[in-house]
């Protein structure tokens, strides 16, 4: 008998019906003797509707306006949530962010929660009701509403599970847990049953799409095992937890790829301290980040600068850098969107030699050229030509063997 | 100089385009120098579309949940208003009803404004903000989120323009004001410049449909001047306003009728004390309003006692009526859904003889049959067969001559 938080994203919720099949689950889940607290994303597609009536509104939408907008699509899933489970004769209260409440910064867009008040959510548990909060939404210290992001949903679950100490955070979705790489283009892709934080944080950043990046590093600080299901089937899942001596062994855990990116050359760049600076702030300034950065080596006074941006960014980018291009007399900027990104990751890593010899050999013997390479204690990625993403993956799943649980 | 509250309704706010329009309208008496609120409904046919969600999920949805949904409606529109104003160079900040706060009792689908914070909306006036607030809702003192009833958003916005004491409160809607009666059954029907709050309140509650009753007692209570305007043309308007002396000259001021009415008879009761109470108190208890109530003289010891309910109520009430008559020993329970209630209403009818007969001759020349009567000072109805609906509008409309102004 504990307290379980269950998160479920937008396809478990898309219409009534499916609502009612994520009610079972809770309902099952409270039977058991649980305290349940689900958390709810809108409804598939009701976001993406919203955004584009507020881009109809205007070209660049008030940020305030567009979160307490976007808002909207937690508050109808968890409203028709609460709705079925009373009438199935549990009692159940939905929570908006400023009901719990969950206060974040006034970042709109992607606030950061700051606190939880849980007194409003122990004292409806404790009436024995089934509390229903709406993901994805907080508010300021001015009561204005705030979003946290897209997948937002799965940082207010382990937010909340953290808050409230719960045994742990179910994350529902429309896999059954976390792969070794993307099984839709990879047949031998398998299912793994743990993973680290740390390899998972590093998978999520890197193009995994299951997880919100800051929901694992929240579960990391606050140590909350998250186990990511789906909602469809009762098999499978995958713990997401603290590194153990079994996971260890592992020397590479799962293979991702990004096909969002687009590659910035800039050539010729006079070599002085601050060029760099120079560079990145004006991009900063107008919210471009940018992922990897390569500076050659430099010959006689000049080096050349390669980054990696999102793929939407890269005309604003471009404008952006041939302007400082000029200012500080770089010789030309290359861009080419015809990019991916694929990357090792591991825990084993950093214990282990050759890990990344391995993987450039592999690409190498495929006859893949590898433009940009970066590095973490647990992970590597190259950037490549887009049009050999699948074959990188694949044959780099062969060359370390993911297919067999080790 | 001052402030000035306007309210749209649905179809005002129906599309972006349609709220582009709305937006313009609030600039326009912005840049006249007032302090403008603006009060939103949901876009046309929203409401009904997260009703028929709610009655999806269960057939009779939590009453707590069913509010919270259905609030959803005014905040994508509030939203979207601030979005276009900003957009356009105008600082304009949405208020939810908690945010302003609009405090109500917690009577779920029909809420009362008990209260209503000034200072987050004042604080924003004074920083030159248009203020677009969500109509319709509000909160409870333990921040549930509660609506107002139908049309509630005429009464948000007039109880805004009474709390900050607004020079006038503008009803946008897609009539150009308040008529001596529906023009589209009536060609004669004529654009009334003024009406007192005691007409109208009447007239709204025998069937014009224009503001909701409550918003105008509510005007009438505080002394808030409400101008009914059309949202697509800047001609016309009607003031509704305190009684003065033009307006005393007028015997009758408009003609309203109702087809959602029904008749309930229930023949050959026992006259004895408390009998109407034994019929009566189980609709209430059911939440069935009656309308009229008919008591024929008694003879023998036996009375006939008829009343009017809404149509959609007619079955369930029949139903609890024949169980009443049962007991008490009445003899037969007849119901008829074919008829209308006909109202003339004026403020001069109290000083006037003579109004209640020219109105009963006037339908007897026609060969309407009248099948109940029910009086107030300033107004008469009639229940009649609902064929003759139309025409007695006409020929009521022709012997109280309202097509000329007086």
């Amino acid at each position: 008998m504990g307290l379980v938080v269950q998160k479920f994203g937008g396809t478990s919720v898309a219409d009534i019906d499916k609502i009612k099949n994520v009610a079972a689950k809770a309902i099952r889940e409270k039977q058991a003797g649980n305290d349940v607290i689900i958390v709810l994303s809108a409804m598939a597609g009701e976001t993406d509707r919203l955004i584009s009536l507020a881009h109809k509104a205007a070209d660049t939408p008030d940020e305030r306006e567009y979160d307490a907008l976007i808002s909207t699509g937690e508050q109808v899933t968890v409203t028709l949530m609460s709705i079925v489970l009373n009438s199935l004769g549990y009692r159940a209260r939905s929570f908006l962010g400023f009901q719990v409440k969950i206060l974040t910064d006034n970042a709109y867009k992607k606030a950061r929660i700051s606190m939880i008040d849980t007194g409003a959510i122990r004292e409806e548990l404790n009436k024995g009701s089934i509390v229903v909060v709406a993901g994805f939404q907080g508010v300021d210290e001015d009561n204005n509403i705030t979003t946290l992001g897209r997948g937002g949903s799965d940082t207010s679950a382990v937010a909340l599970a953290a808050a409230l100490n719960a045994q742990q955070c179910d994350i529902y979705t429309d896999v059954d847990g976390v792969y070794t790489t993307d099984p839709n283009i990879c047949s031998k892709a398998r299912r793994l049953e743990k993973i680290s934080y740390d390899e998972m944080l590093e998978m999520a950043m890197t193009g995994a799409k299951v997880l919100q990046p800051r929901s694992v590093e929240m579960a990391k600080k606050y140590d909350v095992p998250v186990y990511v299901k789906s909602t469809f089937s009762d098999e499978g899942g995958t713990l997401v937890t603290k590194e153990d001596e079994e996971m260890e062994k592992e020397v590479v855990s799962g293979i991702t790829y990004d096909r969002d990116q687009a590659k910035i050359m800039v050539t010729h760049v006079p070599d002085k301290p601050g060029i760099a600076a120079d560079l990145f702030i004006p991009l900063s300034e107008r919210h471009i980040s940018v992922d990897m950065i390569i500076q050659n080596a430099s010959a006689a006074g000049f080096t050349d600068l390669t980054f990696t941006v999102s793929k939407k960014d890269m005309k604003e980018a471009q404008k952006i850098v041939e302007a400082t291009a000029k200012e500080i007399g770089a010789k030309k900027v290359e861009v080419d969107d015809d990019v991916a990104k694929v990357s090792i990751i591991g825990v084993g890593m950093v214990s282990h030699s050759g890990v990344a010899a391995k993987m450039f050999k592999t690409m190498a013997d495929e006859g893949i050229n590898i433009m940009m390479i970066s590095t973490s204690e647990i992970k590597i990625s190259c950037v490549i030509q887009r049009k050999y993403t699948e074959l990188a993956v694949m044959v780099l799943h062969d060359a370390f063997h993911l297919e067999k649980k080790k």
